[in-house]
C-alpha cells in the first residue's frame, strides 16, 4: 500500500492547495480524531448531506443507520458517495476581513459504497464504528440481539479517493498591513470530551469503568 | 413570517421524528451558534462536499470563498444547494451499542444560491460571514480593498426549506437492560473558544481589544 492517495481531478485540492495533503498518515489522522462525518448522496437529483458517526479500517470506512433509513437506501444504491470530517482548531484575526480566516483539519474521501450484509460482517463493521466513538466499551455492553443487527443498515466505503487540508499558525497579513497598530493573532477552538455525568437509572453502587474515563479530557 | 418552515419532501425529518424540529427559534439558534458549515453540491454527477464558514441574515445565508473557487462556481450554476451544521454535545453511553448514540443539535437547510454581485452587496454579505465567525471585529481591521472584494465570490442561499434535529438527555435502554450492572450514562462534548494567542508580528505595545475577548470561553 502506497503512503499517499493518488491525485487526480476527484480529490484534486483547488484552492489554498499549498495546505493540501494525500499522505495516509495525515488522512488517517484526522479521520481517527473525529466523532462525525458528512456524508453527502444525492436524490432527486438534488445533493443531501447527512451528519453520521462512523469508523474506519486501513482503507475502509464503515457508516451505519436504520436499515430502512433513506440516507442507508440511497447509498447503498449509489456509486459514488463523498465524506468529510473537519475539526476546527482556532479563529485567525488577521489586519483585514479578506486575511482573517480559520485553523483547521479537514480530510474530504470518495468512494463507491457497498451494503455490508450478514450478521458477522455487520457485527465486525458496527464494532468498528463502536471503537471510534466509544472505545473499548463494545465488550462492556451486553451482546447485540440478532434482531438489533439486521435493524441495522451498514455500509462499507472504500476510499477511492482522499484529501487533506490542514491550516495552522499565525495570520498572514499583507506586508503592508503589519504596521497597522491593531491585535492580530489566533482565537484557538477546542473540542474536547468532559467529565461523565450518570445515567438516570443506574444500579445503585455502579459506578463508570476505566474505559469510560479513559475518553473523559480527550481532545479531538 | 411564519414561525416555522413548511415541512414537506425535502426538508421531512425521517429517521428519529420525535426529535425533528422545524420552528425557526430552533434551526436559526443552531445557524448561529455554529462556525463551520457544511456544502453540498453535484459535480460531474456526483456528490461533492465542502466545508465553509458562513453568516445568516434571517432567511438568508452567506458563503463566500474565491471567486475562481470550484465551489463559488459551481454553486453559483445549481438550482439546489443543501446545507448542515452539526453541534456534538455528547456521547451516549447506554448498556447495548444499539441504543448507544449522540446528542447533538443539527440543522439542514435547502435552497437555491445565487452569485451576489455588486460591490456593496458583496460587502454587506461579507459583514454578515465575519459577524458569524468573529463578531464586532469588522470594524477594528482595516476597510476592505475593491481588489480584495473583486477576488472574493459571495454566495446568497435563500432557505426555502430547513429542518433540526435536537438530541439531548440520558441514555434510553431496552426496559430490561435497566437490571443489567454496567455503567450507562453521558459523557459531554463541548467546543469552546480559548484565550487569545498574539500574533508574531505584533506592533509592541498593541493588544487584543474587548470584541477579541468577548470571544474567549464562548461555547458553540
Amino acid at each position: 500500500m502506497s503512503d499517499s492517495f493518488v491525485v487526480d481531478k476527484t480529490n484534486k485540492v483547488r484552492q489554498l492547495n499549498e495546505y493540501a495533503r494525500y499522505d495516509r498518515k495525515t488522512v488517517f489522522g484526522i479521520l481517527d480524531a473525529g466523532l462525525v462525518a458528512h456524508v453527502a448522496f444525492i436524490q432527486d437529483e438534488g445533493p443531501v448531506i447527512v451528519p453520521m458517526i462512523y469508523g474506519r479500517e486501513n482503507d475502509t470506512i464503515y457508516l451505519h443507520g436504520a436499515r430502512k433509513a433513506r440516507v442507508i437506501r440511497l447509498l447503498e444504491k449509489t456509486d459514488r458517495a463523498s465524506m468529510n470530517v473537519t475539526l476546527v482548531d482556532g479563529i485567525v484575526y488577521a489586519r483585514s476581513v479578506f486575511n482573517s480566516s480559520m485553523n483547521y483539519r479537514s480530510v474530504t474521501v470518495f468512494g463507491k459504497p457497498e451494503l455490508v450484509e450478514g450478521h458477522d460482517d455487520k457485527l465486525e463493521a458496527m464494532h468498528h464504528i463502536s471503537e471510534q466513538v466509544m472505545p473499548g466499551r463494545w465488550h462492556e455492553v451486553r451482546e447485540s440481539h440478532e434482531r438489533e443487527v439486521k435493524m441495522t443498515g451498514v455500509i462499507r466505503l472504500a476510499i477511492e479517493s482522499a484529501s487533506a487540508k490542514v491550516t495552522e499558525g499565525h495570520p498572514d497579513d499583507e506586508e503592508e498591513d503589519y504596521d497597522i497598530p491593531i491585535w492580530a493573532g489566533v482565537l484557538p477552538v477546542t473540542t474536547e470530551v468532559g467529565a461523565h455525568i450518570d445515567g438516570d437509572r443506574l444500579i445503585e453502587g455502579v459506578e463508570a469503568s476505566d474505559i469510560v474515563r479513559r475518553m473523559e479530557n480527550r481532545k479531538l
